[in-house]
C-alpha cells in the first residue's frame, strides 16, 4: 500500500469536534487506498500552558524534565484521534514517541532525530491497521528519557516519517490555507502562493513565518519529500494549499517572493571585548553550550584592542544567554565590560530565489525603510534573503511597505 | 539509606503552589536522611477532564487508548514536582511508568502490577539522587503499551513501591487529615480515627470511602506496609493522621468503626432467566469479560423454572453491562426476558472488626433504617460489614442515623 503522512497542528485538533473533522479527512485518504501515518500536535494552547508551568516552577529548568512535561499534550491528542478513527470503523492505534521508537540524540528540548525504525508500525499495517496515529514533537534519547524536538517539532516529525516510510506525500494541515507572500494578519494585500521552492520556504520558515518549522523544510529538501501545506478548515481538492517543491518545478518567479518577520527577537551586545583571535569562538561556544539560538552576529570595528560584539537571539533565551556569559566572565574565560540587552527589536526580511540573478534588491529594501523613517540596527544577508533588525514598533509598517514596493500582491 | 514513600493526591498537587508545599514536605524527610520515592497523582480535575474526552469521543472505548490518554496527567505532575525539588536544591528526577518500568498485565484500564524492578531507581539513589518522583497510576504491559491501574491507582502504586523498596513507611498525603468514622461532609459528627485495622480499612475503601483505594490497602496488608493517611494542608508531626495497621496494634475498638456509602451504584435485574445450572456462571463471565465490576448479587426464588437475577455495578458501567448481556442474548448464549436498570440507588454499609464477636449488629442496622422509613432493596454481609442498597435520596439520612445509633461520635 502507498503511505501518506498527514500532520494536524494544534488548531486543527483544538477540541473533539475538530479532531472528528480531521479524522474525516484521514478517512477520505484511507478510502483512496492509502496506509496513513497521522502526526498530531497538542490541542492548541496546551503546550503553552505546560511550558508556562515549567517556566514558573524553574526559570533555568532541567531540560529533561521540561521534555517529560511538555510532551504530554501530544499523547492526549494521539489517543483521542485513534479513538475517533476507531469510532468511524477505521482500524487505528496511537504511538507515543518512545513506542515507535523515534530515536533522537540527548539534546533535550531541541533533540535531533537519529532514526525511525519502520518495523513496528509496518507490522501493524500488515495486520490490517490502516492508520498509525503518532504523537508529534517527541522521541526517546539513548538514555531512555523522553526528548522533544523544539517548538513546531511536529512538522519535523511528519517529514521524518514521510522520509522513513517513503511516503507519497506529506500533507501539513494547519489553520491557514497555504503559504503567503507575508502574514495576512499584518498585511491585507498578502497573496497565497501555489508553489514555493524549498530554499525560499526554508528562509521564510527560519525567519519566523510560522507555517512550517525550519527543520521540517530542511529535512523535506534533503529527502525530496513532497510537502503540502493546506487548511484543515476547508473541503480540500488534491491541488489545494501550497506545494513546497524543488526550484525546477516552478516556472517563473518574482525576484522577491515573501516578506517575513519575527517579533520575538532580542539584541545583545558585549561591550569592550578584547579583540584577539579566539574571542568570538569563546563567546559563541559558551552560548551554544547553554542552548542559546544565536541568529545574527555583528562585530564592530576595533578600537584600542577592544571591540563590541553584537548578536541576536529569541527574547525568551536572553536570561539564559546572560547567565552563561556572566558565569564565564566570573570564571575568567571571558573578559568584557558590560552586557547590554535590547529586547524591543524585531527582524524583517525579504526572500526570493530570483535574487540570485537580480541585483539591487538590498539597495531597494534599505531605501524603502529609510523613506518610512525606519532605522536599521543590524543587517545580514544570504544568497536569497536580506534581513534587518529594527525597532519592534515599526515592524508592521516595514512589512507593508516592503510588500508594496516589491509588488508581492501581483502574481508573476 | 532508609527509604520512605510519600504519595500526593490530586488536591495536594492541584497547582504550582501546592506542588511547592508538597515538595517542602518531601524536603523535610530528605533532611532526616531518607531516600524518598514520591508518587504523584494528576492535578485535581485533570484525570476527569481526560476521562470525559475519551467517553465523549467513544462511549465503548478501546481501553488501550483510554490508558494512553488518561495516564498523561500524572506525567505532568511528576515532571513539575522534580523541577520544584531541583529548585530547592534537592537532587530529583521524574520517572514515567514505562521508565521504571512498572510492569503490569494487559488488563488495560484496570491493570494489575506484576513487578517493580528496583535497580534503575536504586542506581540513581547510589549516584546521589535523593528523590525519585514517579508518575502514579500507570505501568507498561508485556506488549509495551501504557496501562493504568484503575481510578485511585496512585495509592496502589505508592504501596507497591513501598513493598518493592522495603520502605520504612508509606505516607499518603491527601485533602483530609485521616480516616473518619464516616464522611464529614454528610455527617458533622464524624470523628477521626487514630488507628484503623487493615481489614476495616479494606471494607471502608471498597465501600466507597474515597480516602484510599481498595487494592492499595489489600497490598499493604499482604506486604505489611505501614500505611499512614494524612493531610497535605497542615503542618505534620510524626504521629499525625490515621495509621492503617494490623488488628493486633489496636487495643480496644467499637463494634462498628465506620459507616461508608457509595453514591454511584446501579442495580440491574435480568428478568425471567432460565433457572438451570451454569446460568449464573454465563451471566457473570460475560460481565467480567466486558470489564464490569459486579458488586452485590441476588437471585430471587425461582418460579416455573425461571428466576430473576439482580446485581449491582458502578453507574458508569451500566451501558457496558447492557451491551455485553444483550450481545450474548442475540448470540443465543443467554436467555432472559428483560433487563431492568435502576440507576437511582446508593449503598450504605457499617463496618467493624468487633462484629466478629458481637451479634445483633444487622438487626440493629435494619431497625434504624426502618425507623427512618427507608426501604432496603438488596442486602449483603461479610464477617465485618453489612451493606444495603437503598434509594439514593435517603443516603445521607441513612448514614447520619446509623452513625448516631452506633455511637460513632464517641471514642471507644
Amino acid at each position: 500500500m502507498p503511505v501518506l503522512v498527514m500532520k494536524f497542528g494544534g488548531t486543527s485538533v483544538a477540541n473533539l469536534d475538530r479532531i472528528r473533522r480531521a479524522a474525516k479527512r484521514v478517512g477520505v485518504e484511507v478510502a483512496k487506498g492509502y496506509d496513513v501515518i497521522v502526526i498530531v500536535s497538542a490541542m492548541s494552547g496546551k503546550t503553552n500552558e505546560l511550558v508556562g508551568w515549567v517556566g514558573e516552577t524553574s526559570p533555568l529548568y532541567d531540560a529533561r524534565e521540561y521534555d517529560a512535561v511538555v510532551s504530554s499534550g501530544e499523547i492526549v491528542t494521539a489517543g483521542l484521534m485513534a479513538l475517533t478513527l476507531q469510532e468511524m470503523d477505521v482500524p487505528a492505534r496511537s504511538w507515543q514517541g518512545w513506542q515507535v521508537p523515534l530515536k533522537t540524540n540527548s539534546a533535550h528540548s531541541q533533540a535531533r532525530i537519529e532514526e525511525i525504525p519502520t518495523d513496528n508500525i509496518n507490522a501493524k499495517f500488515g495486520e490490517g491497521m490502516k492508520v498509525a496515529v503518532v504523537a508529534g514533537f517527541q522521541g526517546i534519547s539513548p538514555e531512555g528519557r523522553v526528548t522533544t524536538l523544539g517548538r513546531g517539532g511536529s512538522d519535523t516529525t511528519a517529514v521524518a516519517f514521510a522520509a522513513a516510510f517513503d511516503a507519497e506525500r506529506c500533507d501539513i494541515y494547519t489553520d491557514v490555507d497555504g503559504v503567503y507572500t507575508t502574514d495576512p494578519r499584518i498585511c491585507d494585500k498578502a497573496r497565497k502562493l501555489d508553489k514555493i521552492a524549498f530554499e525560499e520556504m526554508l528562509e521564510l520558515a527560519s525567519l519566523g513565518a510560522k507555517v512550517l518549522q525550519t527543520r521540517s523544510v530542511e529535512l523535506a529538501m534533503r529527502y525530496k519529500v513532497k510537502l503540502r501545506v493546506l487548511s484543515s478548515f476547508e473541503e480540500q481538492s488534491d491541488e489545494a494549499g501550497t506545494l513546497v517543491c524543488d526550484e525546477e518545478e516552478i516556472m517563473e518567479s518574482n525576484v522577491v517572493n515573501g516578506v517575513a518577520y519575527s517579533r520575538d527577537e532580542a539584541k545583545l551586545t558585549c561591550l569592550s571585548v578584547a579583540d584577539r583571535p579566539g574571542i568570538a569562538a569563546t563567546i559563541f561556544t559558551c552560548l551554544s553550550e547553554a542552548g542559546v539560538n544565536v541568529d545574527m552576529i555583528v562585530q564592530n570595528i576595533s578600537e584600542e584592542g577592544r571591540t563590541d560584539m553584537t548578536f541576536s537571539c529569541p527574547t525568551d533565551q536572553v536570561k539564559r544567554a546572560e547567565a552563561a556569559l556572566s558565569s564565564h566572565k566570573e570564571k575568567g574565560d571571558l573578559n568584557y565590560g558590560e552586557l547590554v540587552a535590547d529586547t524591543g527589536v524585531a527582524k524583517v526580511s525579504v526572500v526570493g530565489i530570483g535574487m540570485r540573478s537580480q541585483s539591487g534588491v538590498a539597495a531597494k529594501m534599505f531605501r524603502v525603510l529609510s523613506d518610512e523613517g525606519i532605522n536599521i540596527k543590524v543587517i545580514t544577508t544570504s544568497e536569497i534573503k536580506i534581513s534587518v533588525l529594527i525597532d519592534r514598533k515599526y515592524m508592521e509598517l516595514a512589512v507593508q511597505a516592503l510588500h508594496d514596493a516589491f509588488d508581492l500582491d501581483k502574481a508573476s
